[in-house]
């Protein structure tokens, strides 16, 4: 019986050239996490559907629901969630300030479009329990240094924080009830422009008064110093706002503290990302070419991760999306060529060599050398063209001469080179 | 409002210490398995339902289905219907022999027991598209290396041949239709003992002139190419039996030229491992300290990776079960010590500091040195005991007399010692 193949439409295989790109992914984002101390956590796929329950508003009906024998079920929609829970769960086995990071992967039922998948892979890192300037510009450091040792150089780091919007609608005058309109419209502002969020705030009824000084506001750029100065010289009357704008200010002087190169940020008034959700910083990675806009994004949020332990839990996070980072990467020629394909392909001369084989790749092991062994003496040539298609670099022929010899023939296969190594030095040759 | 936090019963977080022995573990069998060829492969956690429908047997009963919106799915069961999904689906981006590995969770809705989970992870590895003694014997090193790497000393791995327990039931005499009888009565050996699979067999209806010499036969042990003697003399007169041992002594001699130690593995011939799967050679990893029995099996399966395929595609795979091994090293205190817990911590002395400690603490993640910061300046006994709690080695102050001696103080945590350290010097002293 044939069934047919196929896979579940929004969901991707990862075949070895895509998934040596993905490891090396996952592999630059935990060491630098480790680097600065975040520790590894993993939580299940299935959550009680209980669980999920009430915390992601419209996007509910994007969950995948599942029963088994009388129990609800859920696939997790991200890994926030799921961190929350764990916090409340084991309150004796957490020591705060938790920084923690999650690679897994998450499930939603979004409507299929280019480089959006139905199961992504997010890294996760968060600052957990403690409310401090400093757990803000760390997880700003570890962005930047993770984008920059991905290979990515022209990218930029805004900056932002909740406070300073809502304090610039009231500042603006306009009434609490009409704020939401505000955020929305500068939200859009990268894909309308400022000529866009100026007609979006008319259409929703704020007057020329409060949409002048608020588009002024939203378009400040430049050196970071200058662009806190002039946050500062408008927000002055509202002291929360005021207070945002100094947050601000620390984070930047703590990026300075950490290492963290200036080209890297930048403080951008206008920068939302989804206002409900977030309470304190936020920051978004941005890259010019190709033209994609953000990277990822984070910020504080201090009130979702307290939902299970019953109380408040300042938090501080951000969430790497291994998808969008692969196809940006390989758009820009960043996947780094030194990949994991195996370094050296021992071929089979003939039957009666196949142990000499054998026990050559056996040795090159020993020594830290990915080997292939061919698994049966084919043609010669069947055998290097299978060393070619698995895109290894290196095809070693133990004939009966070299075997009398006590050499081994090294065919380089990219530049088709080959030569006669002494047996005891081919493991040094290969490297 | 504040939710119940409750993990899904069956499935299991993993806070840090815990992940920590995964990650090793993950870390080490791929390793290997890339030192020996074998190329990574990620497959969707959810496929369509008809895509296990047929695969499982009486164990349909376990699988997790769901559906989302007209979509009939199912969570994975295992890695392996997926590998041949992935066979069927890409016959022209595969080239064979295809070695891959795949790491990741699958899902049973198992009763209840101890170190039985519903979401396990596996590491699944098969050599794909090759009928060959010298693919059996890799898997089999793969085992081997794996194993001693993680650091189990009295592991064995036992070996056998689907084809030599039919031909045995053949040469004993018993019918075709009660064949089935003595495999199960042979695979419950290491439950019930040789008194327990006579008495199996005579409650079967196979009379003692058939029993004594499968009793025989199963019981059956010492040095391998005796043991080999003993099984050809015994099934001589059975063509395909005859070949089974054949092969059997053909991966023997290709585990020697292949470098695995000879104490590591021997022929039993008792091995039955759920036959209807298995095709060929059959193996199973065996420790006796603690008595778990199997730490995990494998063999050759040349039917079901080509079902999607429309043709025969053999196969020769393992599956190491990361839980099983993450308790039996635990029990066995085989866990790394040396752990990836944050080597230092950066204690902040007091506010005006704190941009001094944060440099410090850049300077140390620079020379690849893991190192927390402190997130306050909050009181030094307080920092330290977070330093610990985290299972951190050193905590280091900088207060007002080092920053003007241009020195920092080391405090091991573990000895209690301190000393000064020039600042210069501080990410040697702690390597």
């Amino acid at each position: 019986m044939t069934s047919r193949a196929q896979t579940y439409k929004g969901m991707k295989d990862y075949l070895p050239r895509e998934m040596r790109l993905r490891q090396y992914i996952m592999k630059t984002l935990t060491e630098v996490a480790e680097r600065y101390g975040f520790e590894p956590m993993q939580t299940p796929i299935v959550e009680y559907e209980s669980t999920l329950a009430g915390k992601l508003g419209d996007d509910e009906k994007l969950i995948y629901r599942l029963q088994y024998g009388d129990d609800r079920l859920a696939l997790r929609y991200d890994q926030t969630v799921s961190l929350a829970r764990v916090v409340g769960q084991y309150p004796n086995d957490i020591t705060f300030p938790f920084r923690r990071y999650a690679f897994g992967p998450s499930y939603r039922g979004e409507r299929q479009q280019r480089g959006r998948f139905r199961e992504f892979y997010q890294f996760d890192l968060d600052i957990v329990g403690v409310d401090s300037r400093v757990a803000d510009a760390e997880v700003v450091a570890v962005i930047s240094e993770s984008l920059a040792r991905l290979g990515f150089t022209n990218y930029r780091i805004l900056l932002n924080h909740r406070e300073v919007l809502s304090g610039l609608a009231r500042v603006a005058g306009v009434p609490e009830e009409q704020a939401s309109q505000v955020y929305r419209a500068i939200d859009k502002f990268d894909k309308i422009g400022v000529e866009g969020v100026h007609s979006e705030l008319s259409k929703g009824g704020i007057g020329e008064d409060a949409a002048a000084p608020i588009v002024e506001f939203i378009t400040l750029e430049g050196e970071v110093q200058a662009v806190l100065g002039a946050m500062r010289e408008r927000l002055g009357a509202d002291e929360r706002a005021l207070q945002a704008v100094l947050d601000l200010g620390a984070v930047v002087q703590l990026l300075q503290d950490l290492g963290v190169p200036e080209e890297a940020y930048a403080v951008a008034p206008r920068l939302a990302r989804g206002l409900s959700y977030y309470t304190g910083v936020v920051f978004e990675a941005v890259i010019e070419q190709p033209p994609i806009g953000s990277l990822l994004g984070g910020g504080r949020y201090d009130r979702l991760i307290g939902s299970f332990a019953g109380r408040e839990v300042p938090t501080v996070g951000t969430a790497f999306g291994i998808e969008r980072l692969q196809i940006v990467m390989t758009e820009l020629g960043l996947a780094p060529e030194e990949s994991t394909a195996p370094r050296a392909f021992v071929t089979i001369f003939g039957a009666e060599l196949q142990g000499d084989a054998l026990r050559l790749a056996a040795e090159l092991r020993a020594a830290g050398i990915p080997t292939v062994a061919a698994l049966q003496p084919d043609k010669l040539g069947k055998q290097l063209k299978e060393a070619d298609a698995k895109g290894v670099r290196y095809a070693l022929v133990v004939g009966p001469d070299e075997l009398t010899r006590g050499e081994v023939v090294v065919k380089d296969l990219r530049s088709g080179e080959q030569r006669s190594v002494a047996r005891a030095a081919v493991a040094e040759a290969l490297k």
